[in-house]
């Protein structure tokens, strides 16, 4: 199943970052708190300005993204828990 | 009965999404939770922009769309269960 | 008497529905649930847009509406419930 | 004394309807309900568009209209009560 | 001192209306309601208008105008309560 | 220490009014109710419009303005109470 | 890890003020009160105006910048607390 974004939307992956211990030992991010980073899986073609133009997404497929703890919608696709969200609440691109 | 609607306003239609348990037993959604794809029963001329013109809509009849668990309102047509939302509501087209 | 709305207003009558149960007797719409269907009785010139144009309406007179539960104003003319509301209350025209 | 309203401020003064009850005593409206008529008496050079522009009103002195119980803001002028209202506030003008 | 409003506000000094009791006795109003009468001291400049033109405001030094109860905001210059309020609070200019 | 205010921000230090009794003793203001006048210090390069122009501000430095009493957001610089605002918070220049 | 902003967002990383007691022993910030300084790391390309174009940013990656104590939202990258808020969110900018 693929979902083709409308407008300005994104369709967000979270992305679980691993964390080391002092002692080394890897602790599962559920364990600390709540990502915050994504990976974009599909963009929308454009916000549509008030004069009807459609303005291209800065953000694309693969990009690794940055939002807000309460960010977007939960979405379930094939079984994978996805989050559908505006440009507008996507803060930045993390560039490693 | 056919409803034209008005606009930037499209019909829906609910699909119920079958589930099968790991034993093999399809779980009707109902016992489960609330879908949220739909499918596009007709769509309204398009968007009135600021400046008088009309934005014809992204989604068109026929294609499934996913909405929000509380988009749209309920409307009863022909004893059927329809929902009549903004396409602004709809975050995406689902292709299979 | 006579109301002519003010621009992006319309008059609508209410629509009593008829139902009939299993057993063929009709059942008034006072018995189920308020209908949410209305006849256009008269209709604005239309919408004044941002830059002062004025966008005629979609809706006409004798179309048959359908609206949310709690739309428009309620008005009495020449002793008949009528609702004022303004079209972007109307979520589509229905064609039987 | 004279009120020039600014824009788009109309001033209204409410019309008490006469009632005739089955027996056909006349039932002061003070004893129903409030009305919501008036006839204008004086309105606004027009609204101030977002480019600067003034767009004349559609109502004029003399029109007799329907507005909101709670439109408007009394006012008394030469010891009679007024509202002040916008013509936004005005839903349609009667002609009899 | 004297204070240049900014833009499209207006400094207005309450007028405080005389009335006369059924007797002849003048009843200062303060024993009755406060008045919404008031001239205008000074006014801004005009209006900054979306694409940043200014348009200037339709009252003038001088004008008695009528606000709502609650318009503007309290302040004392050289001593005497005046109101700073936007052209958009007051409802009309008096003619006598 | 030095404040370059962004767009239509400025930067205003409260002036206090020195009030004298009946007697001739100067009550220092805290004794009486907390003023807003003020000494413009800095103001921004202007007000960005929609269209992407930049307006200038009417207000400039030095100048002594009329504000009101919860405006701005508190700052010390060098050691000094000042207070951030927009220009659209200050109500008139006053002139001595 | 860099992150690039995106439109009219930058990040910041507040400065802690140090202060120093009258028997000149430095006080820690955490020991007064929360600053309300950063230094910008990262500018978006600027915001995206009504019609569609970008307007670049005022300030810029290293300027010392002023803003409210509850601005923007806090972020952690490569372990340090970051705040990503909209260049709207910046007062000033501070010269030294």
């Amino acid at each position: 199943m693929q979902i083709r974004p409308l407008h300005d939307r994104v369709i967000v992956k979270r992305v679980e970052e691993e964390r080391t211990s002092p002692g080394g030992i890897v602790i599962p991010d559920s364990a600390t708190e709540k990502p915050i980073r994504g990976k974009v899986q599909a963009v929308g073609k454009g916000k549509i300005m008030d004069n009807g133009d459609v303005r291209p997404l800065d953000v694309k497929e693969g990009d690794t993204v940055l939002f807000g703890k309460y960010s977007g919608t939960e979405v379930k696709i094939d079984g994978e828990d996805m989050l559908v969200m505006r440009e507008e609440d996507i803060m930045g691109i993390i560039e490693d």
